[in-house]
């Protein structure tokens, strides 16, 4: 049996890194030949997490035929948000916490998936049911991707499940859940020094909606206004992706980790529907989202919805 | 929160509707307001299990959207196998151990499936990781899946955790898998006294295959040459169904339960690719296929590869 490449999706959040690490692990312990990858480098979060835990960043890789046929997925199963030639590919194993679209296997496999806040939750149980011992670096880059995805509990996303294990990893890699938490997060929202284009493709994903191609970056600041102030340089970067990558439409959300809300940027078609899937009227193109913080809970299924 | 139905796939065999009761009965333990049903009668083998552990026939069921909009799938995810108006309804589960294939959700959920032979195999460690004892009609109704699916443990997909799972069920059935197992699979080879239409429906199973439409149906027997007598018979009747249901190609699997082979009759478009298929060459628009019992891993991914 040749190698298994394991990873998370493209444009890797700290839960597509962890919950890649964790489960390569896993699966090692259980006797399978897995190497965690990624479909790209860590953010600045993701790799504040590294560096305090002493984990080396996965490999980058961009196809999986030049070296295996086999792939575990976590955190993500749609094809466009995955490797390029992972229709070539058997896929073992999909861990997940998302929505099933875009998915599809030749034969049957291993796919767990809860609607929980973050895949390390589920990768917890898996730990637990297989009874495999969680080494400090390895519980640490599982509780990091929690907090990340459940902006340490506040997105409603977050569910008991994701509290409890959070808790439970945190001992095990002796934080402090607040401090270290805010810290991480604190450590992904420097956004001043980066150009326009690579902010917004520090954390996107493209979803196909209906007949639309739907592009929806998210990034994290503790500081909208300065965010906000860039709006005509972001602006022209998502006219410029738009164009060059046949997105139908551009969704840029900006949120506050501090307050809970968001603001919204959109450039594209059917600015009309973007209205009435959120019930808000865009202003320059811009819109704020009282509570709003989660793109898989409070943003896909309402987009989703009014494409359908 | 209104009802949820949960079911298995049109044209139930024993584990769709096994998983359908066992799987509904573990979710009203955790509080869920489910009822089994099912999307078709219960074949003459799942009636003798039923008939024997004493539980009633689900409710047969074509459509949901007139009860509820909730519903929690078993043994299948393919839509066209599924409930008429699957796409209208909020999928919360999914328990399956079939490749996945034309299914796609708006909302995250949670989806359990595993390489394994049986579905019931999988709710077993459902009914432990959430600690809820099984009582014996289910057990019964469980262990009866597994046994079905896995032809008592001489089908290709049947793994250790089949085997496991059905020898623990059935003690909590109390009763001996040899001797309970032959009598359950030989209730469902009673052939004779069905008309060729009802023959071909017992379990049988659409499937997109590249851009054709592929149906599959499987009966077992005890007597192969008593079902090929009727080749005459079967194959007008298949014929028939191409044309009424646009299918491109008919495929009968007859499976010899005791040698543990099958016999294959084909017609409709394609014959060519079926014969590279299983590398046979077909006379008579038939084959034998030597150690052939399980569509789902020696049948399914040979035509998906071919169609591919």
């Amino acid at each position: 049996m040749s190698k298994i490449l394991v990873f998370g999706h493209q444009n890797p959040d700290t839960d597509a890194i962890g919950a890649a690490i964790s489960f390569a692990y896993l699966q090692k312990e259980l006797g399978k030949d897995t190497e965690a990858v990624a479909l790209g480098t860590p953010s600045e979060e993701t790799q504040y997490a590294l560096d305090y835990f002493h984990v080396e960043a996965p490999r980058v890789v961009e196809s999986a035929a030049a070296e295996t046929n086999q792939v575990m997925l976590v955190d993500h199963n749609e094809f466009q948000q995955s490797i390029s030639d992972i229709a070539d590919m058997t896929i073992l194993a999909v861990v997940d916490h998302h929505r099933i679209a875009n998915f599809e296997t030749a034969d049957p496999l291993y796919y767990r998936a809860e609607p929980v806040g973050c895949t390390s939750t589920i990768v917890l149980k898996l730990f637990k049911e297989n009874n495999v011992v969680i080494p400090k670096q390895i519980a640490g880059m599982m509780v990091s991707a929690i907090i990340s995805d459940t902006l340490l509990f506040k997105s409603p996303t977050c569910t008991q499940d994701d509290i409890d294990a959070a808790h439970e990893l945190a001992e095990i890699a002796e934080i402090n859940l607040e401090e270290y938490g805010l810290d991480m997060l604190k450590a992904g929202t420097n956004l001043s020094n980066k150009a326009a284009e690579v902010l917004l493709d520090l954390d996107a994903k493209s979803f196909p909606m209906g007949a639309k191609n739907v592009r929806i970056a998210q990034v994290n600041t503790v500081d909208l206004e300065e965010v906000l102030s860039r709006q005509d340089e972001l602006e022209t970067a998502m006219k410029n992706e738009n164009a060059s990558n046949g997105y139908d439409l551009f969704v840029l959300i900006i949120t506050d980790i501090l307050n809970s809300d968001s603001e919204l940027i959109v450039i594209g078609d059917s600015l009309d529907k973007v209205e009435s899937a959120f019930n808000v009227k865009l202003t320059n193109n811009r819109a704020f989202l009282n509570g709003v913080v989660s793109r898989k809970k409070q943003i896909v299924p309402q987009l989703t919805e009014v494409f359908g």
